[in-house]
Formats: structure tokens, sequence, C-alpha cells
């Protein structure tokens, strides 16, 4: 190995008697790293006298999420129903989806079930999709809370700030009772220099959107923001509750954010180093795009970052090789040797397995189930 | 809807009644179209005189498995120890593992076990690989046979050709049965012309490789080329076996690539529109990258194409949203529509899933499971 490491994160300790028994490719998390992300959200939020509500969709594991509750977090958010059915089954039942949702076709039998067992926040950014909802709860509409979605600049769904009056309206009318407005700053994944404006425009948009749905007569008692890099900086003015999920486990991603420190990434994928190339300097892991999935960042190189060695970086995947060219001055890995790929996006990652092995101190200590694995509908 | 279509693909017809009941998003397998690609692709192989066995982490499926057996596939490639397991479990036994095998730790009583069920034949290409092998086998290493792998230009995986002779021999010298070599001529992915030459890769690789094993003093009986993009035509000369996997379903990269015919792509994503931005010109559909996977090409714009709606292409995933920008003169789709997306990758996909549907003539006639799903080590 060269004596310059390029490594961006460093990986909990994984002994080498854990790495002989790891069956290859695994998702490996850290208990002690995992825990101290989760007092520390928890502590910053209550600092703030902002409510905490997680995104379980990054762990989709019911032993997390009641961490994360006892930690003090007020209830959990999901992305999709079949999550929030997992979590309701297991007694998790103050949810939030934080999701327009158009509850049509076989989803509104779900929906009904599902708001008959649970405390449920719903998320909505249309008349139609207000009158979907109202269709499906039919009498049982009363006992839900919508929030209105606001686009704050992710581009993808909620509406314009001024619009979340008209939907608030709309629902009220339905008999559906609204309880505010939510956002979602995803544009803070543009740069490592976004997560800042993009924490401003969460709170800016938020204000406005609350604006306008008190003149439509609904006064807000919910005014939630979300994403691990903005949660810190919007926990501020109007904002009552953070929705951060990807701070549990951590990624590269929001290290070079400066979400997470370098030393707060729990989880990590140990891999097999299963072919070795001399003559072009390359070699390959077992953990490819099915294991690690493909997100790609423009601030992030490659696939995945091999810490130990040198923080190699896997430049490119296939379903199961992850391959890596390697730097000059570097030396190759031997074949047959695992090591620990630290993934950009975790979730995903996570949504791969049906369970993770939890580590201390460097050891397998236990196996954790992916409960909501695949229910992503 | 603008009179002019850029979609790039004919998706199989879709019944409204099958739309209104379809639990989205849920991955949906025309039967029709992939019986006939089975077909298709195993009357091409006979007509060559050469072998096919498919590669099956394609569909992880029996059922899917088993109709290319019947059309005549003479065995199944796959590419994990999990996966094979799965299949000798269905008792569908005569398996290729195209990757390059180092089992060691848990994997080398996994192999041994599967071994003694199967008819095994194994990817190595390292001397470090044939001695874990024949570790992990001991004595029944005799009943395994072994290819060597060569890269021919993917730059993943496999040893130069003039290196097979020596693997060749480590292995004869611990007892372990050479067939012969194997390829994968993955650079054929890289633009739509790369897979004529990648094929003459493949065939003047193996050629070497051939003769370095013979050198070595063992006469191959395997001569084994693989990829979707290149399996008729490398199909000749010293080539005795084909692996191409994703044919059997196609995706956007096959058609893009000439590989697949438009109207031979069988699978699609079905999808809700749940959230449409009139004045922004965008919409969401229900699949994200926990549905649709994340893989991008140079050649094939976005994440998705959705032909009905003029061939629309998703621009940006994140979880559980498929943002759509509207191109200038197309209109949006109502809130609550049920489209057909058509992924850029199809293998992803269905390691998404647990099942899937089977559509034929536009209806949901069953639903097949995905039985090797997350199988990847």
């Amino acid at each position: 190995m060269s004596t310059v490491s390029h490594a961006t994160v460093d990986v909990p300790p994984l002994s080498q008697a854990a790495r002989f028994t790891i069956d290859t490719p695994a998702l490996v998390v850290d208990l002690d790293r995992t825990v101290a992300s989760i007092d520390r959200m928890a502590g910053a939020m209550r600092d703030r006298g902002v409510a905490l509500r997680p995104h379980a969709k990054t762990h989709k594991s019911i032993e997390v999420g009641r961490r994360q509750l006892a930690a003090g977090a007020s209830g959990l958010t999901l992305g999709t129903i079949g999550e929030a059915e997992v979590f309701v089954d297991a007694g998790l039942d103050d949810l939030f989806i934080a999701y327009p949702l158009v509850p049509s076709g076989p989803k509104a039998g779900r929906l009904r079930s599902l708001a008959a067992r649970a405390r449920l926040r719903l998320g909505v950014d249309s008349e139609a999709g207000v009158r979907a909802i109202a269709d499906a709860l039919g009498p049982d509409r009363r006992h839900v809370g919508l929030l209105i979605e606001i686009d704050c600049g992710a581009r993808r769904s909620g509406v314009a700030p001024a619009r979340a009056g008209a939907i608030a309206a709309a629902a009220t009318e339905l008999g559906l009772p609204v309880l505010g407005v939510f956002t979602f700053g995803g544009h803070s994944y543009d740069s490592p220099d976004a997560p800042s404006a993009a924490a401003d425009d969460e709170v800016r948009s938020l204000t406005e959107a609350a604006a306008s749905v008190r003149a439509a007569g609904v006064e807000p008692s919910v005014i939630s923001a979300g994403s691990t890099p903005t949660a810190l900086a919007s926990a501020r003015g109007p904002v009552t509750e953070e929705r951060p999920g990807a701070y549990v486990f951590g990624d590269r991603q929001q290290v070079a954010l400066h979400a997470l420190a370098r030393d707060a990434v729990a989880a990590v994928v140990a891999a097999r180093v299963t072919s070795v190339n001399e003559a072009d300097r390359r070699f390959v892991v077992d953990a490819g795009g099915k294991m690690l999935g493909k997100d790609v960042s423009p601030y992030v190189a490659g696939h995945g970052e091999i810490p130990e060695l040198d923080g190699a970086v896997i430049a490119r995947v296939s379903d199961y090789h992850g391959v890596v060219d390697v730097v000059p001055g570097a030396s190759l890995p031997e074949i047959g040797q695992v090591v620990q790929v630290v993934p950009n996006h975790i979730c995903p990652v996570v949504n791969n397995v049906d369970s993770f092995l939890v580590a201390r101190g460097g050891d397998i200590v236990d196996t954790w189930t992916v409960d909501a694995r695949g229910r992503n509908g």
C-alpha cells in the first residue's frame, strides 16, 4: 500500500475473525455508531425544540425504528403504504407517509385498513389526491391528518407554496383534517455547497405555505422539513418537525455534503476480492450493482470507496462485480481478502438485502431484519 | 398528447381492467413476448449448432428457467452460489456459475453442499481461486468442471488468453477437471456500434485461450461466450456455448443496441402518476430508483421511458419518485393514470421485487416468484 490514503471515510473496526466468518457480500452496521447518530440527531432536535420524525425508508427495520422512538422521536416517516403496513404490524403506529398519495385501485383498501390501525398522517399535493384519499377512507377519513406537500426547489413532487391553501380547502370541504404542510429540500444533494441554501428554501417555502393554508382557514399545527443535509439548519423559525433519514447509517454522500463526520458512517458492505489483474492494475470485489446500488453523484467518484485500500474507488459495477482500477503507486490486494466498501447512498443498499449484520467493536453480535425490504408501493 | 411520439419501444398491451387492478409499482411481464424470445434464441443457437445456457440472473425465476430448458437450453448460467442453490433446490441442476469464484469462509461449505447435489461448472480466473475451490470441495472436486475466465475487453474479471493455460495446469495438478474457457464481451454495452467488435473479441480471445489450455495438456470441450448483444454474432468458430441473459425480458438498452426488436421487450413497470405540476411542466410516477434501478447509459436518456406518453423519459429518480420533465408540445397525463415504464436495464429491476405479474393479451393471468431475489452472494 502507498502511504498516502485517499480515503474520505473512517470506517468502523471489523476484526479478522469477523471477516473470516462473513458470507460476502454482506451489509454490516456498526451498533455504537448507529446509536450515537440516533442520539446525536435526537439531542439536536430536542435542543431546537423541534420534533424528530426520522424517515424509516433508510433502514426499513423495526429494531432501528424502535431505537429512534426510544431516543425521543415523535413518530416515524415512511415513503409508501407498504412500509407503513410493516411498521404498524409491529406496533409502531404513529406514522407519516411523506408522499403525494393517490390511493386508487388496490391501494384504496390497503389505506383504509391501515388508517383503522394507525395514527396516520398522509402527504398529498393535488385536489385529485385529496379526492382519492377521501374516497379510499370513506367515513374513517376524520381519523387521519393531511400534510400538503410543497416543492421548495427539489423539482420533484409538491406544489408551489401559494397553492397549498387551495388544496387545504379542498380537503376541508371533503371532511379531511389538514394538519399542515411539508417539504423535502432534496436539492441539498446537488453539491457540497447546496445544503445551506436548500435549508433556507425549506424554511421560506414552508413559511409561505403556512400562510397560504391559514388564509384558507386552516391553522397549521405541523410544519415539516426533511433531508439529512438540511435537518439541523432548517430546524428553526416556523418549522415544527424534521424528517432526516440517511443520518442513521450514513454513506459517502453524507460525508461529502458535510452532513456527517467521516467517522460517523455506520454501514459498510463487506466484500471479498475475487479477481486481481496485475498486468492491467485492476481488481474485482464480489459486491456489484445488486448490492451497492448504482447511485452516482457529481461530488463522489465512482460507486463506492474502500478506505483500508488507500480509499480505492469502485470505478464500475455490474450485477455481481465491483471493479477497481488501482491508482499508480498503490499496491494490489490479495485475492480472497475481505474489505469494507462504503456505499455512495445507503437507502437502496438496505433495500437490496433481507437482513444486515450488526457489529460492535469489530465483532458481529447480531443480525437484524430489513422488515420492509421491497415494500416500495 | 402531441402527434409525434419519441418512443423507442413498442410495449405490450395492458388493458384498462388490468391497470385498474394492479397495485403499483409492479413489474409486469408479457407471456407471449417472453415465450417468443425464449424460442427465438433457442432456435438461433440450434441453427448455429451452439449450445444455449441462458444467464438466469436476469429472471431469477424457476418458472422462466424451466421454460428455457424446455425450449432446448442445455443448462442454466448463474452469477452466484446463492442463485445456484435456489435452482438446484427446484431440481434444475445443470448449472454454470460464471463468476471467478473464491469460495473461502462460509462459501466453502455452501459450495461443497451444492456440488454434491448438482452437475456443476465453476468459473475461476486465478491460481488462488483454484486452490480455494479445491480446498472447499475436498475429495468431491472430481465431480465439478472448471471454466477459466478470459477477459476479452470488458475490463472486469478474467485473465489474458495466454494466461489460461497456467490456471488450467494449476487446476489439473490439484485434481480439478478443466472443461474449457469462457468470456463475457461486456464492452458490447459501450455503444450501439460496440456489439459487433465485442463479438469478434469474444471469438478471438476464446480461440487464443483454447490454444493456451491445449498447450497445457487440456483439450477444451466447452468454449463459452456471453451477453445478449453479442450472442448471435459470436456463436461461430470454436465457440460451443452462448450465455445471453437479458434477451428473455429485454429493456431499453437492448433495443438501443439493436440486440432486440422494439416490439420484443416483454417487461415493463406499471406505475401510477402521483403528481402533476402544470406550471413547471413536470410529473411524477410512483416508480423510483428502488423499483427501476439507477442504471444509466450514454445512449439511453434518463432512467426509463413511457412509450404511451410520447416516449416521455424519466429524467430523475429518487427512491419512490420517477420525475418526468414534459417536452414542449406534449400534454400532461392525468393524476392517477397507470402507465407502462420501460426500464433501462431489466436485471436489477427483477432483483427489486419478490414476484412479477404475468400478462397475456393485456390481461394479468398469473404471478411468478423471483425465487432467487437477493441471492447475490
